[in-house]
């Protein structure tokens, strides 16, 4: 990377990772900052008082996601850069985090070079991302698609609804239909995140391009059959759930190499056995399916495909299958005008990078609905996510950072 | 059936069976008789008195088996039917209890007839048949083969040793060491069980003549990946623990064909998938197999097969794999004398019949090892044991009854 110009502080980037890392965090457990928790409100409390310190405009909307500005006067569009700093439980302290202080960085890094921008910058932190209360619940204020529905019954799973919540710390949840921006409001909007997969760090490049946001699908199977007893049940009576589910996970990689993309993704992560004995041939399996592509014909064509073997394999055994669709996400394409900005900046910084997608959901994912939205991402040590062990190199670091500042200052000037 | 000759008293069995039925029963959650608990002990007591009231000798051995006695002198082998009362938690009325009220009331109508005995006849009912610690301690006691290691380790699943629940109950496990039977001082044993499989029900057969006990091997079998997030991680980049499983389980059938027998069964009936969030990939499966065959040499060849297979789906899927033996239980043929002792009898009795294995294991099994041991099956409705639902009808019931009661009458005059 080249050393001249406008460059990120970055002590002052260390500094502010290490600190709100430490906000939260349980000994050797990981980081607990779920949405409106009390380690999430004190990360709050720290964010604003970074943002005072570097002397931004705070705002916060009435989804309480958290504003800095520079050059803010109302009028023109904004370039909006940020990301989230709740966490899941347990967790690493860059996912999130990092895209939050790297944005509030470039915005110091570009009012200390005193660069006239054409256009205000914003840097947002996000409420609850990562799903205490469902997820995506601050970009989908601002992008408008939060219901009074919603509102209404968010819970998390200790059954706390987001109503209550949010009231415990003052805030009130209706608030959230005002945070809505207006159609053109937002010039571009781009998210730096660590990658939390393994392609960058195996590739060696230090800068991944995100040029489409995966969609999915995630559905709940039951198979039920009929629990009998393992030794005195001959192979030919049986109605064996497990076999059934067993026999669909066997066509799962023929059916993404017929119907799927080089990008699709599908997995079985949870299965729940019943009666769950070793000498009882299971009654009945409840398991998970996540499917993603890039695309949204792709994910149909997934789903249909998925269904149709999933028939197949329930009636040549005489099971019976029912699903549950848990969530559907449609996928994003990245907007042209935001990876031709981060393609040329890598190429200015001279910076090894490539093209990838991105498989996880993300808030430029919702943003994308309401303005140009792009993602630059960094490598993730063996694709390590939502762990303590997530961790990428300083350098790999300091490179991102750079690579989101040049970027806000090419769409904003 | 005639209806002329000898005959069980089908009011005196039918009443037994329900009285029994109401010890250790919670409502409609099933019956609860652990070996050693307050509903065993309970039910000891009850069939000491049906003992006495029948005016049949009373004999508890060192295992705390109880014996009913006709015509015992101490000098010449006995002919002894038998099963358990213990019960799984929540189980049906019949398992185990069938076996043990139809050995006692054959005794009674041999009492009554009159009839002399060229031997004397033992009914039986083991203790800890079902496994609370264990499993057959009862009979395996008697076939003097528990083992002073066995008494001192033996314990539940809460932790409680098979020594303190002795001790509670006023008896000395130690006692056990003193059970065994002398070599030929037992001329054969028969036990009627309900099938617990759906063979008899579906053949529309009334009596089982079982040949062959079937043995089993039961394996704890641990594969390891690498848990990675569910959209990052592409397909060719993962060692998914479930995938590994499936592909082996998808073998099965496969290898039963190639190495097994009819009688050949195998189960994978838990498994356990970490860390089972829907947007994981597995890193980690620990899941059950059971396999069961009536000829020692088949289970050797299908264990051999099944490493095999394990061995190359983890190799080709980037896993490790390690098992642990749970059990392993060789298989026992059942007495010719025997075996031809009940077809007479069911011809004799004119009982649609059929020759079968079991496939669950039994006291038989154990007691052929110091006897000519042979099994009568009476149906079980749609195969269901181990539950409430366990249901035989009474005309079948009462034909195994009379099954017993003239195969021992063949075997000991």
């Amino acid at each position: 990377m080249k050393r001249a110009g406008l460059r990120v502080d970055t002590e002052r980037l260390r500094s502010d990772i290490d600190a709100l890392a430490d906000i939260g965090r349980h000994a050797d457990q990981g980081i607990y900052r779920m949405a409106f928790s009390e380690g999430d409100m004190t990360a709050r409390a720290w964010l604003r008082e970074r943002i005072l310190d570097a002397g931004l405009d705070h705002y916060q909307d009435g989804a309480a996601n958290i504003h800095a500005r520079l050059g803010w006067d109302g009028t023109r569009p904004s370039v909006m850069a940020g990301s989230h700093i709740d966490t899941v439980p347990g967790a690493g302290h860059l996912d999130g985090a990092l895209g939050v202080i790297c944005a509030l960085e470039a915005l110091r890094s570009l009012k200390e070079s005193g660069i006239a921008l054409k256009y205000p910058l914003e840097a947002v932190s996000f409420s609850d991302e990562e799903g205490r209360f469902g997820g995506m619940f601050g970009s989908q204020a601002v992008a408008g698609i939060v219901t009074p529905e919603y509102l209404h019954n968010a819970c998390d799973l200790d059954g706390i609804t987001l109503t209550e919540a949010m009231s415990a710390q003052g805030l009130d949840a209706r608030d959230a239909l005002r945070a809505q921006r207006a159609p053109g409001s937002i010039h571009a909007y781009v998210e730096l995140h660590i990658e939390q997969g393994p392609v960058l760090d195996r590739q060696g490049c230090r800068i991944g391009v995100v040029d489409a946001i995966t969609g999915l699908f995630r559905w709940e199977v039951t198979l039920t059959g009929t629990a009998n007893h393992a030794g005195t049940t001959p192979m030919d009576m049986r109605a064996d759930a497990f076999q059934g589910l067993a026999d669909f996970a066997a066509q799962i990689e023929r059916i993404l190499a017929e119907y799927g993309s080089p990008q699709s993704r599908a997995t079985i992560g949870r299965a729940v056995l019943m009666p769950g004995a070793a000498n009882v041939i299971p009654g009945r399996v409840v398991f998970s399916l996540d499917v993603r592509d890039t695309d949204s014909e792709t994910l149909d064509l997934l789903a249909d495909a998925m269904q149709r073997s999933l028939a197949a394999v329930t009636r040549r055994r005489g099971l019976k299958f029912a699903f549950n669709v848990l969530s559907r996400i449609p996928p994003a394409k990245c907007a042209t005008t935001v990876i031709e900005a981060i393609d040329a900046t890598v190429s200015e910084l001279d910076l090894p990078a490539t093209h990838l997608h991105s498989g996880a959901a993300h808030d430029a994912q919702t943003m994308s609905r309401i303005a140009p939205a792009g993602m630059i991402f960094v490598p993730s040590k063996e694709g390590r996510s939502h762990s303590p062990a997530e961790w990428t190199a300083w350098r790999d670091i300091e490179a991102g950072a750079n690579t989101l500042l040049h970027t806000l200052k090419r769409l904003a000037t």
